[in-house]
């Protein structure tokens, strides 16, 4: 694997759940691990079903699409509920998924509260996307591409953090350009 | 100088002249020229006054403010003529501040506007940061660091192109964040 492919990773901002009905997502364009490249932002829904769609459309039209060989989502779910079917999104841009968990997500609570939302076929996506896959100190799915190269790529792509680094980037503009100030504890 | 020295470079966001009042302005603290740690933002007003204490009072309360040891500026306007008072700014944050420019600026054609709108005095702050010096492919002005100095903080952090990257990558967020997309051209 070339140590410069290009790589997008995405975040959301920061949000209120009780007030806000839309979020800004942010993807940054990296070069392996170390140099960003391009930023790139869209709106989704709060608890919405069009992230899916919203990142599928920001990828494909994207001037940075033809260099890009990978996609890094920091979890399966943005924007609250708005979970992205990693295959349909693999599928539609043509290529492979990797999303990064910090923590082994709690499913069963995860199912509870869907169940409560009347929102159960999201948690069948969630399901769809596989078992999460221990790396390092992180947790993984993937889609369109294999545990090895995911592996890979995870490793290639975290420099300064657990996480690799176009999320940890994307997750400081989240939050810097939301609160004003970004958490450092990307 | 140490290779890891923090420091913070601001760019503004894209705006509508014609119909925006405020712009966001983004901050980068970077470790060096390498390693991103934190994004902060602020809002000006557009053509307004309130450039230098908005900045000010974002480094002095920033949790970042603690390694801080140098402020970079794209340029000496922000905003519109939202102009920086460089030593105002080094002198209430206590940083030395480090005005970049792409190209060496037409101040006669910016007094003659600046004139029309009766906006005298920025032009007067304008030349209170002192003449431009040439450093590689790019200009600068200084407050509160020798030139030397100041040469030195731009050639550690001048990884990527031509300007410093906390400047190239408050750039390429301020685009992304505002467009959707970042340009190229940072």
């Amino acid at each position: 694997m070339k140590s410069e492919i290009r790589i997008i990773g995405f975040d959301d901002c920061p949000f209120d759940k009780f007030n806000d009905k839309e979020v800004k997502i942010i993807g940054t364009i990296f070069r392996g691990g170390k140099s960003l490249d391009g930023v790139v932002s869209t709106i989704i829904a709060i608890d919405g079903i069009d992230a899916t769609e919203k990142l599928s459309s920001l990828i494909q039209t994207t001037k940075f699409r033809p260099q890009l060989q990978a996609i890094l989502l920091d979890g399966i779910t943005m924007g609250g509920f708005n979970v992205i079917d990693i295959h349909v999104l693999a599928k539609t841009t043509n290529l492979p998924v990797i999303v990064v968990m910090r923590n082994l997500p709690d499913f069963q609570k995860i199912k509870n509260a869907l169940t409560k939302l009347e929102m159960n076929d999201r948690f069948a996506l969630m399901e769809k996307a596989g078992i999460p896959i221990k790396h390092n100190n992180i947790y993984f799915q993937c889609a369109a591409i294999s545990k090895d190269e995911a592996k890979a790529i995870l490793s290639l792509t975290t420099i300064h953090a657990d996480i690799p680094e176009p999320i940890r980037i994307a997750h400081l503009i989240a939050a810097g350009i939301t609160k004003g100030e970004s958490s450092g504890d990307a």
